[in-house]
């Protein structure tokens, strides 16, 4: 098995380290950055290190894996599309399933499958430098399978999912992922973007608890990455958050009116959501 | 150094479980559970327990714990504000301070000093059985003492908080406390419950990362004693919530609108904002 990953930053090269310590499979990285690449030749994350997708071996891959930022990796799909040989499989690891699943149907030629992919895990941290083998030990990873995927495909991005110590693999398709992390995961960022730009934030520092810091972490985000997985996923991330300003809007009717039994019954039903959730 | 803890719960029992293990005080606690009773004696959490307040040697006190939710300390100050002598410190545990400090000015004798405190941690469970020496450790212990608080009453605090394990003390007062953590607890207290509504939650199981679980972790909340919370900050809760509406709404007008690039603008200031509360 060969895999080649194409980005060894925080995500790519987590990946790559974590395949390394696991030592089944061999892989090659792209990264156009230098101190990159020593790194993680160092680090034996990868056997070799290529600083322009051009010049790497994409055509003897077994499996490649795009660690870029959405844009980023529709276009480095465009251009190594004509390269690639019967049998690859390539995959992403992007927040944002729509966009790179069109261009992949597009442009790939036949017998290469695309199969989107996103494990759900990052840091406040990005870089190489941060990339750590355990980064998605328990998280989930997403796939979107296009429904005439060859089940070795898929296989084989269960097989990595399980080398990277996943808790489990959801297969969906890329609507439902966009809607779902829409809700899941961009508007949490949003949110913690927005609770930062409160008036109080600077004044309210050492009156923090838990749910502050849970709340905002996020909010140290790369605002490039971040910016391209909003844009792109901007109409189901519009929607979430105008149902949560109308939730908020709700709350502090409640707030402003005089029954605070209502405010209690409302909270009653929502704790009891919460609680099915974590059964579920 | 005598304590009497009033209400063994979750706080309650977690501060006598820590002062039990540093051993230099002795405290006595009072609940109307009994299996709560016998499990904190079981413990040695406390040297003797009570069912009734009234029946607990609160005058023999160097300092008095209501461990309570809000309305309920207001009411046990009440009652037992005439058997109080001077030199015992009265303090609490609420997330809101305003109120009881406001009986307390009105009802305690010459000589007994009531000291707002606040300890900000918690867990999703309630009752002495989740109770554990170390739930204060690393956590801010907010102070609301008065102006003209004995030194020494309000030490007696400082080195309750460094008996807990707490990261520091901050001495406010109850007006900036109870707007600083509406805005801090009490809103994201809120916004876990909003997203719990969302209809959403449930199919969105599984495609959820580390910055959902952190949002919504609160919403498993102990549904009374937050609307005690909730009603009692109404006015300043009422006023976050509302700027984060804004906020929020702001950002959805940039996803529905054509430039990304202001978009982009707007997230690289709240994420400087951010990385300035995390340098601070």
């Amino acid at each position: 098995m060969r895999v080649g990953i194409v980005g060894l930053g925080l995500v790519g090269g987590s990946i790559a380290l974590a395949i390394h310590e696991k030592g089944e499979w061999h892989a090659f990285g792209v990264d156009r950055d230098r101190e990159t690449r020593e790194a993680a030749l160092a680090a034996r994350a990868v056997d070799a290190a290529y600083s322009d997708v051009a010049d790497a071996p994409v055509e003897q891959a077994d499996l490649l894996l795009l660690c870029l930022h959405p844009e980023a990796a529709e276009q480095t799909l465009l251009a190594i599309a004509p390269r690639l040989t019967p049998g690859t499989v390539v995959s992403d690891v992007c927040g944002i399933k729509r966009g790179i699943t069109l261009v992949a149907r597009r442009v790939l030629p036949e017998g290469v499958c695309f199969i989107g992919g996103h494990p759900m895990a990052g840091r406040e941290q990005n870089g190489f430098a941060y990339a750590v083998s355990d980064l998605f030990v328990g998280a989930h990873y997403l796939l979107t399978p296009p429904d005439d995927a060859p089940p070795e495909a898929t296989a084989m991005l269960c097989d990595l999912a399980e080398q990277l110590g996943c808790a489990d693999v959801r297969l969906t398709d890329p609507d439902t992922h966009d809607a779902s992390v829409a809700y899941t995961s961009h508007m949490m960022h949003v949110l913690a973007l927005s609770i930062c730009e409160q008036r109080q934030l600077m004044t309210s520092k050492g009156f923090e608890g838990n749910s502050f810091e849970g709340t905002t972490r996020v909010a140290a985000m790369d605002v490039d990455l971040w910016n391209g997985i909003f844009w792109n996923n901007r109409d189901v991330l519009a929607a979430s958050i105008a149902e949560l300003e109308g939730k908020l809007a709700g709350y502090r009717a409640l707030l402003e009116g005089d029954d605070r039994e209502v405010l209690r019954a409302r909270m009653r039903e929502a704790v009891a959501r919460k609680e099915e959730w974590n059964r579920a």
